[in-house]
């Protein structure tokens, strides 16, 4: 049998596919198994079992798996980098069930510096599923920490990480701001008035207007219970503000969105109140990343019925 | 005996003053009290035992004492505002000891809007010690939720919050950027950087560069243990950047100086990587505030020898 599993290893999730010998999924697991929220028995018992009753395939994997806290460092590669040069930095381990696991490196920006993780390989499968977007396009990978990306001729040539997800997080949980507000309340209203705020706070930034939020309450203008949308909108504005005014990253073009389906929703929905358009966004990028990257170094034939070499050594 | 008891009461600690009938300071106390920190007895208790073995004098205060999680709401005044107005809408309780408690407003800028409760009195304080800056300056009041002030012929006409302080102490608290730092490690080289760095974001602000905070660690530029002192720099200097990027604080005057001697200290060295000058800070500046208030509504008869009449009441 051909076939991949592929593993979209980060910080807080694992997330396992079972990919044919045509390069399309299978099955898909998804386990809270993050690098750091592990099973006892650490990152071999992890693998065991979300891969459990599956047939024995070559294993690629790529996110924070790879990282000095992950199961094996692969180094970062340094911009520019397509799916050659990704699969040429590949590293392997062995797992205690006799078979490898290959994992796939970073990305290092030398401007800024900037990382990534995982989104490289996102950023593959993303161009794979959609070729025409090789030759030059950017992209948006929202979550804890967003990348805006920038692909020209089939290679990631200059990204930026954006916080807004941690920062979101770290302010609906610890800050006063949030003191009083009870549980999250859809407020698509208080959503936008934050994202119009961030627009509209010039070249000063969103976070000299992070405490209108307050302000706005006191007044009896917010509902305490709706603070939680409000800064919502105003850290996503913030993103979509300070990425346009960084003039690194095209969008006369609609910008491409990977990711969290409800998420990118909440990014179309600022991106309405700039002058931006944010695709539909494409799902299980990861998966068609780490077919790329596997083909291309030969941990699978694609198209192919016979057996990979790395397949039949399993 | 003429004098006043002042009382300068905000969210984590409540520092009490004991002016002398010409206006100086006899003695400060402080204790942890602030609004949400009080003793068990509450506002009663915290104050009867901040005061114990003073005199029976007339007892002003100021900050968030006056907020609707306070002792008793003052509501906001609008700006602008000056010694008279605000002396005007000062309000009274009766404390459990038979004397009154008097409370001075915060103030409200319905541009924003945007809330203070206690710079109002430390303004005007500044102001009777530097009385030349009445007719125009700019005051700049470091601290968990930064105050940049406009004063013009002696009344605040404008101002604006940065939650400077509160976002340091979340991301030094609980962001990932800070996940292994030990100890916080003075190192004015990380800081300066972390300045540097937000001046440099240009229009698109530091906020999209936090995460070089991480990015600089794993490159091996920035130690672990100090990037608390660059992210401190960053959120400094993104105040700094984005206040001038307002266009609303003048700054070819050199800009006066409230607060903490030691955190004052940190933003004259992040201003020294700007173009702008701010002054020596003044410390006790609520105290003589309060006595300019207190004078002013007749609560004391500066310079005078006989008793005021609410010191007789008491």
């Amino acid at each position: 049998m051909n076939g991949l599993i592929g593993l979209d290893w980060g910080t807080s999730g694992l997330r396992a596919y079972w990919l044919d010998e045509a390069g399309a999924i299978r099955e898909t697991r998804a386990r809270p198994w993050g690098i750091r929220h592990l099973p006892d028995g650490g990152f071999d018992t992890a693998l065991t079992e979300i891969i459990a009753g599956w047939p024995r395939l070559p294993r690629l994997a790529c996110g924070m798996v790879g990282s000095r806290q992950g199961w094996l460092e692969v180094p970062y590669m340094n911009l520019p980098a397509d799916t050659t040069e990704l699969g040429s930095a590949v590293r392997s381990l062995r797992a205690k069930d006799g078979s490898d696991v290959h994992i796939v490196p970073g990305l290092r920006n030398p401007q800024g510096p900037d990382v990534m993780r995982g989104e490289e390989t996102q950023l593959l499968g993303a161009l794979a599923l959609r070729p025409a977007l090789a030759a030059d396009s950017t992209w948006l990978l929202p979550g804890t920490h967003s990348k805006w990306t920038r692909v020209r001729d089939g290679a990631v040539i200059d990204f930026c990480t954006v916080m807004t997800g941690e920062l979101f997080a770290l302010l609906r949980q610890h800050s006063m701001l949030c003191a009083g507000s009870g549980d999250a309340t859809v407020d698509t209203d208080a959503f936008a008035r934050g994202v119009i705020a961030a627009r509209d706070s010039g070249n000063a930034g969103a976070f000299s207007r992070l405490f209108s939020a307050r302000a706005l309450m006191l007044d009896g203008a917010l509902a305490s219970d709706s603070v939680p949308e409000y800064l919502s909108g105003l850290l996503i504005g913030e993103e979509l503000r300070s990425s346009l005014a960084s003039n690194r990253f095209r969008h006369d073009a609609p910008i491409q969105l990977i990711g969290d389906a409800a998420l990118c929703t909440r990014y179309r929905l600022a991106a309405s109140h700039f002058d931006i358009d944010l695709a539909e966004p494409l799902a299980d990028a990861a998966a068609y990343g780490l077919w790329q990257i596997a083909s291309h170094i030969g941990l699978v034939s694609a198209g192919s019925s016979t057996a990979s070499k790395e397949t039949s050594s399993c």
